[in-house]
């Protein structure tokens, strides 16, 4: 079953590819869409929706794994991050590919085992359980990651939205 | 010059196109599109995608005017409207239409001459710009017309995001 994670925002996107076949993870490909800080956000918005339409085209998913958003302080964050992430909503409509979304509580728990993990724990399963040996440099990438593992470990019990 | 003027939501974007030609205003056509409640986020967003490029392929306008966003206290209602706002710059961005962003201080400015104005005053202001009987039945389409008159009354100063 192929996954793609990702981790919205419209500045910095994680994503990842990932296989996973017979309890066994394959990271196929990871990485982030950047967008640069002068350009409009209409662009970086299409910019956003173009990459992940071309890494659907080059994969064909069973799914996208996103997480849901959170309602933090920072509303100014809030809503470019819910603009980049409707970029993705769309792109995955668009190409009818289901998606899927996790709490940040029901990423760590699906990819630690316990909601309250911190980053560490998550870094360090996320290079266990896809046995490479460095972590992604950017940490929108491992975020993807660990989205798409989460799915990869709860899709039996979650609902497409 | 043509102007959709658009008022972005989730379940309900208003929409008007407008035509200014010398001083004088002319609506085109208004309304909204209408997603369903029981609709998946992806699918309702890829809607308001779809309808709005509809649109601009129907009439080719100079521009596209939406309402800046407020950081209102609902959270949850404004990261909803964030991604419905994405759906339509990004089709706003695919086909090359550049889009404007006013505030509703700079709204009502521009409608009524008076950042104070309530909703009354827009809307008295709104029927007699436009020489039409009735207001639109939805707030929304009504507040889209308000934004497409703002942008040509305020369009030499405005700057494209």
């Amino acid at each position: 079953m192929k996954i793609i994670g990702i981790d919205p925002g419209y500045a910095i996107t994680g994503y990842a590819v990932i296989d996973y076949v017979g309890n066994k993870f394959k990271l196929l490909e990871s990485g982030a869409v950047q967008t640069k800080a002068g350009t409009s956000l209409p662009k970086r918005l299409e910019k956003i929706y173009d990459d992940i339409v071309l890494l659907i085209n080059k994969y064909k998913p069973d799914a996208i794994s996103v997480e849901e958003l959170f309602f933090n302080r920072n509303t100014t964050t809030a809503i470019g991050v819910a603009q980049g992430r409707g970029a993705v909503l769309i792109a995955a409509a668009k190409n009818n590919v289901p998606i899927y979304e996790y709490t940040p509580l029901q990423v760590k728990q699906g990819v630690v085992g316990y909601g309250r993990a911190d980053k560490k724990q998550v870094q360090m399963m996320v290079k266990t359980i896809l046995n490479i040996e460095k972590i992604p440099k950017l940490d929108d990438t491992t975020d993807a990651i660990a989205i798409a593992i989460c799915h990869a470990h709860s899709f039996r019990f979650a609902k497409e939205i």
